[in-house]
């Protein structure tokens, strides 16, 4: 399909994304190139794991998944392309790829080290423009990946926080906040399964409680509403407003279901 | 052509844009998708369908116009696409089309029913993802109009201030305001036709009166004229500068403009 | 190749970009292409050029590199497109384009004077949408770069300091300031080469000393370091931090390497 898609820290407001991407062409003319997102904030690598692992099964099979937020780039960490049965995996070591390969089933791991694959001048502060960019270009022109570099076991995780059940309760946390200010939880949808949602309470900041709904437009305007999200997961929103706002709450804040069957 | 164009107000620093465009290519892998902008303030309707209005012209015929800017997802609004002489257009039917297709001739309107067009899941926070995006690709991969659902016969407009003649005044308002704080009024340039513009006049704040020109550069750096811009209508600006923090002036703020034979 | 690159100080926020491409796909269906940036501060002919210079050469051979940073649209200032041994520009003769050329073998400037390839209706206030990128559409399609109008000398140039060489050091200046708050001078690379980089120190603010090192994380977290950055020039970081805001330095802001064999 010679899809590649794009998931960095880089901003829009330099050159680099555009640099990545006349590489990708010159390596692999017919490449087709996805934006996820290039303002994962600078270094955040949960924020980009998070991004990718949310929108990464929606694309065609084959799909080249590139993501480099490398806070570490020119240092000691590695740098991994991994085919699962469905796509390929291409960035550095530290665990952005790590969400979304969780849920894929992994072929192989291999190391980028076969300098043939990289820019033939490689600086210590680009590997996105001088290794990646291209090895993701070869990926989706067709080079087997074993010829990137040797294989290797496993990748580098992340520590994700998992929610904690209680007596009739779920304790879970924000970890992702998206532009309306919904606040994404990392409560599975799956979690409330059997149960009727409709008499579920979310508590946040202790005290305050919030009906569970379909849709955002399930409360009247300026109402805040949880709903299991288009990523499967509990979040908290207000229609027509900001639930990070209106809450005060950021990454990490926590927050409770209580549950009623 | 295969061009989908995408208006929308999910922003770029989540992975919304970039899964709708998994989609989009999942189902018709040669579309060619075009941003038109992913800014519009979040839940504006009047933004997208200004900024969908002033480009969609310049297309290629064949072109499918997708804009999302939906604050009633998942709840009662309808969802259409909708077939013009030169264009198709899929959205919610809440008026984010209705400035774009007040000017084209419209040939079928049909309401987005179609399951077997959507994808198998259907959340009901995400229909950029679920419904919209497969749609228009399906459109943009030649699906006749009339499998998305069954035929409508209108759909629904937005309240858009018209300019008032007076006794030699146009008067009219600000509707838009690009990067630049150009201020874009709903005054078309037509209303100037056969006039000498050179002696009409434009006022804001009831006395401060504003030269029309023909160009940014027809006044000196850091002065203020009104120019018919690139959208017909008539702007105000100032050289090397922002209208917008000159004059304090923001959308539905009132201009009048002297007419001069 | 078909490529068309595009670096405009338009934002993402309005229709203006989306449009420009619109046009760009009416004239040459086949064109891909790729956004270098588009959030250059408005009117920073400068920033442009920067951005353009530093990502041109890494794109295939054949690509069009348009760029328009344009305060003086619809003025007097001309409008050109240049062939060299590699590439095409075009672009406002008014120095966005003269850091990229001045790297490049030039083989022809013209002036775009033949409306045939412009839109039919010209605007004075968005050449790019009706002048420059119908014209970088027919380049990439293959149009003769002397149809677009008559041949001209030279092209416009913009002021660029260059560093001073004294005894022991040298003093050069910032010259852009990336999405990471790194600081990049005007000092080249290769004015170090023979040196023992991890002897000389970088000075900034008369007194504050930067080590000199491979790359960011060079250094402990938080702590700056000047390291020869991925253009080949001098640029001051702070590893997992800003140095823009660590220093309080800007465009402009002059250091100095004191140089150790």
């Amino acid at each position: 399909v010679n899809v590649i898609s794009l998931t960095t820290d880089f901003g829009t407001q330099d050159w680099f994304v555009g640099t990545m991407k006349g590489v990708i062409l010159r390596v692999c003319p017919r490449a087709r190139i996805v934006d996820i997102t290039h303002e994962t904030p600078a270094g955040d690598i949960r924020a980009g794991a998070f991004a990718l692992a949310a929108s990464c099964r929606f694309f065609p099979k084959g799909t080249v998944h590139l993501a480099v937020v490398d806070p570490g780039v020119g240092g000691a960490r590695g740098a991994i392309a991994v085919r699962t049965a469905d796509y390929f995996f291409a960035g550095p070591d530290n665990g952005v790829l790590s969400l979304a390969l969780a849920r894929e089933r992994i072929k192989a791991i291999h190391r980028l080290e076969n300098e043939d694959c990289f820019l033939s001048r490689v600086s210590r502060t680009f590997h996105g423009r001088d290794i990646f960019a291209p090895v993701a270009a070869r990926l989706c022109g067709g080079l087997p990946i074993r010829k990137v570099g040797p294989r290797q076991k496993g990748f580098v995780g992340l520590r994700w926080p998992e929610p904690q059940m209680r007596r009739g309760e779920i304790e879970g946390e924000v970890v992702y906040i998206d532009r309306f200010g919904n606040l994404i939880t990392n409560i599975r949808g799956e979690a409330l399964r059997g149960l009727d949602s409709g008499r579920c309470r979310l508590i946040v900041r202790g005290t305050r409680v919030i009906p569970m709904g379909t849709h955002y437009e399930a409360v009247g305007n300026g109402r805040a509403v949880a709903v299991v999200g288009s990523s499967d997961v509990v979040e908290i929103a207000v229609n027509g407003g900001s639930a990070a706002r209106e809450f005060g709450l950021g990454i990490g804040s926590r927050v409770r279901i209580r549950l009623a069957g």
